[in-house]
């Protein structure tokens, strides 16, 4: 079974549409986790300690819930964090969970056949990474054939859920009188046919982000085949309905991310009250927003 | 001083405007060190020692030479190579060297603060790193901001040396009638003059890949303030008098990669007759063909 329809089968398995997002920072811990890096002697290794420990529960206390976890490699490029994040995305595996290393790599094609072998070899905990198209087909090729061989995927940016996304993304070529990221939707499309295994969905998905409903819309009706990874709902501005256009008729072909929203969901108002002193608890906050998350997208189809 | 002023500083000062490249992988290295890595019963530890000697072993013989060196990490991503990367980083420190970070990295803005955190931090050993501009400039503005903090640079990926780069790069854009790639230089320019310091040379430099060469002198007067990193002479086919046009009057302003032409110089030509049974003497080919690169790129301006 392709990359793609396995996360698809997840889906309908959880009837849950939320992929839980990991990036981890020593200020979104609860306190107590925090005190614990203050108060030591070795603070860089109780850090990558404590990190871990937060990753680990975050996935294990929703890992019942959602069908994928997406961890954010930014957060573990720290030397002593970087371990962990292959930590952390094994540990989210053996709980039998979609594991999606956003990376956002790429590079010129002997390069990034490297990018390739480090992250979607057999032997590595990811179902898909992100990538990022701005170098074109040979940039990518290899990213996608590794990710084919090991029936994995990519999902590649084409629109992103930032407000400057539009500075080059929505730029409109003159040809076409597309912007640019309907191109890179187009060579999606492309790379997509061109590792196509007969499955409705194939190897080959994209980054849409939710704080654009509209061009998500578009996308939606001209990407048929590419399943959609849609960052930007919650703590980024999108409510369920923007997120609502990703989806097919079936309610399937995305995936929308949530990570602050449920990291940080002990912070906020009707989740606060089932967390403890110094953030005890947090984990239940975290569950209980994540339930809400899955309802409120599933109302919203 | 800023980061691209001390580049240009390097430069003066050894005559050199090539920026000796390791993208290391096993196949590239002399058969007496592969087969150190093959007949290991622990083949992922001796291969991490092995590449860490050889790219220690490369500097070494060029650091007389080159005013700096750009280390890609995608040849560093798998997990047991992870920590070689710095560590051939802080060792090309340690020898004066200016330090590039191939690391390619871009994401909205808040996780860009955890890549810059990671790379660009005032323990870090790297000058400037390389970064991707598709999501526009909340996206570039924490990598900027934390290498002006701590007086390194970023190089931003304006136009890549790589055949399929005309995809997305040069699509021209309806309104200005320019590629994409001279919006994006638009932006780079933009985002330079955002931090200049009166310098002439802006922290924020540019990727201007040595294979289009017309591009690349087009790109050279429009963006005046803005030093090059060019790739894609010698294995990827630009010569010395395509790359002669990203220089400025005082032949500043630029820096030429060489990675395969240096790192495989043992298996060719006229280099092998220094070169003993099963690759060992290598590094006197690596000197040799730095000194003719060298050579061959002031001749050219």
């Amino acid at each position: 079974m392709n990359a793609m329809e396995t996360l698809n089968k997840k889906i309908k398995e959880t009837d849950c549409r939320i992929v839980a997002g990991l990036d981890p920072t020593v200020e979104i811990l609860p306190v107590y986790m925090q005190g614990k890096i203050a108060s030591s002697s070795d603070k860089a290794w109780e850090e990558a300690k404590v990190i871990e420990e937060f990753c680990r529960d975050y996935i294990w206390t929703i890992s019942d819930i959602v069908p994928a976890i997406k961890i954010n490699s930014a957060f573990f490029e720290k030397e002593y964090l970087q371990p962990v994040f292959r930590n952390v995305a094994r540990y989210a595996k053996s709980l039998n969970l979609y594991v999606i290393g956003d990376l956002k790599r790429a590079d010129i094609g002997s390069t990034s056949k490297a990018y390739a072998e480090a992250w979607l070899g057999e032997d590595q905990p990811f179902d898909a990474i992100t990538i990022n198209p701005y170098f074109g087909t040979d940039g990518v090729k290899p990213l996608i054939e590794t990710a084919v061989e090991n029936e994995k995927g990519v999902f590649v940016l084409v629109k992103t859920s930032n407000d400057s996304s539009a500075e080059i993304q929505d730029q409109v070529i003159f040809e076409s009188r597309n912007p640019v990221y309907h191109e890179v939707a187009h060579l999606v499309n492309m790379w997509g046919a061109s590792v196509s295994d007969g499955y409705y969905y194939n190897p080959v998905g994209a980054v849409v982000g939710a704080t654009h409903p509209k061009d998500a819309e578009l996308l939606r009706t001209y990407m048929k085949n590419t399943m959609f990874l849609v960052p930007g709902y919650g703590a980024q501005g999108a409510t369920a309905k923007d997120v609502a256009v990703n989806f097919d008729q079936n309610g399937l072909g995305a995936i929308v991310n949530s990570s602050r929203g449920l990291m940080c969901a002990y912070k906020k108002g009707k989740y606060k009250e089932f967390v403890g002193q110094f953030g005890k608890g947090w984990e239940e906050a975290t569950r209980l927003a994540c339930l809400d998350a899955k309802e409120d997208i599933n109302n919203a189809l």
